[in-house]
């Protein structure tokens, strides 16, 4: 029986909506449920307790609401809170993007290397080296975080000299070591696509985590028969809230999700703090 | 009679403690109560609304601590909110880092154009071009955002090619306007003073808020009769919190203050939102 609920996401802000852009494109009958927590963001440099603190509040907050799944589209909560939120969701089947990247990792790469970056509080966590070695202990990891990557892609300063810079900065030593596949371990870096490509080389794979989220999410969602309607437009039935609206977020909302929203309101911070 | 109760200050994060640095170098008798609101910074890219309910919550925090005066050591807080935190202040004065900054800049100009650098609600505001211009409405006043400063100093990244092309690809344009002064409106910027010179050219001088708020605020002291016992040791009887406490901030902390902290303490967020 159809299931037209919508699908819970969450970010500590903007760069969850390419998971959602991959839901939509992958299964476009789903609508969804987004919060972007824009008044916090961003939470990569915070501390475990605090990440835990604001992602239990965000999950709570799309929990009150009638969700059939919940996707916890930010690489850090995910890294640090994802069993912490399971435990509140209950019976809602919860998704990070850890596990989906680190699947999609081990799969593809021939040389048995993975490398992954991320935020400083993902890199920290050595969530992706922990699930990618559950999979396959053979599989080496090498981690790097990158915390000037997140403002780059906010401040749409995408490509050209400064980008450039920045990323070998970071990925120099990655390089060296014999990898062939990177997962991007941060919804904001497939911004910085090309620029990470060039400077990795064509050799080496790039692995984007809301692609392979979005796809096991649908997977899942066939497995519980709970799939929406088909022909439904998924899109326009989907409901946007932040906790604080400005005019950058209005003006990277559609560039990151691929299309207007159908819906942006704000939520007044106590409504999450309330939890 | 001499008053040793400490002087309030807050930022919404660690930047503040480039202005406790100048009145512990100017005014070494006085200790400080300090509040960065680390789990919610950075504050410049936020919306008015959230930084005034954000400025006033730390406010409220350091007025229940008995303080003789408050000083907001934040330019995003100081441009958007002060008069709404003078309300709550009540009789315990109020000094913002924008005011002395303005008028540092006025009695400086020999060409009375003057440049403002600073975060994008800082800028929005145009907090500073009214206060120069209520000062002397003569003076022209150039103003330009750079977001990517504040993560540059936090990551440490203050020399080198890459902050010279952000700073490059920010203040181009600026040096054009006949400026020969230039108001650093974020306390974290005096981190970038040698790039920022450099990029601006030794005929313009960098006007740093921090130093001229401690200057300003110690004057004020003297005038209500409220100093410190003469010989006190401010900066041991002073008193740091954060309400995210990370080893990316104890790392940066001592670097920003100029010295080790005499204390430092996590502060629950439900200390803040409760109000």
């Amino acid at each position: 029986m159809p299931d037209n609920r919508s699908i819970g996401v969450f970010d500590s802000g903007i760069g969850g909506l390419t998971v959602v852009r991959e839901i939509f494109r992958q299964a476009p009958d789903e609508s969804v449920y987004y919060l972007g927590d824009t008044a916090r963001y961003p939470y990569g440099g915070r501390s475990d307790d605090t990440i835990a603190i604001f992602g239990k509040q965000d999950a709570r907050f799309l929990l009150e609401h009638d969700i059939k799944m919940l996707i916890v589209a930010c690489n850090t909560v995910s890294s640090v809170a994802l069993d912490a939120i399971k435990v509140i969701a209950k019976d809602i089947p919860v998704v990070g993007v850890v596990m989906p990247g680190c699947r999609a990792a081990v799969a593809r790469s021939a040389t048995r290397k993975v490398g992954i970056i991320g935020t400083r509080a993902t890199i920290r966590a050595q969530s992706y080296t922990k699930g990618i070695l559950a999979i396959d202990p053979d599989v080496a990891v090498y981690g790097r975080e990158c915390p000037l990557f997140v403002p780059l892609v906010e401040e749409g300063l995408t490509d050209g000299e400064i980008p450039r810079l920045i990323a070998q900065h970071y990925l120099y030593e990655l390089k060296d070591n014999g990898i062939d596949s990177l997962i991007l371990g941060c919804t904001h870096y497939p911004f910085l696509f090309d620029v990470i490509q060039e400077t990795m080389g064509s050799a080496i794979e790039l692995i984007d985590s809301a692609v392979w989220t979005a796809t096991e999410a649908a997977k899942l969602l066939k497995a519980m028969d709970a799939l929406a309607s088909p022909g439904r437009k998924g899109a326009e039935e989907s409901k946007f809230f932040v906790t604080d609206l400005t005019q950058s977020f209005a003006n990277n909302a559609a560039r990151f999700l691929g299309q207007e929203l159908s819906s942006l309101e704000a939520v007044g911070m106590e409504r999450l703090t309330k939890y």
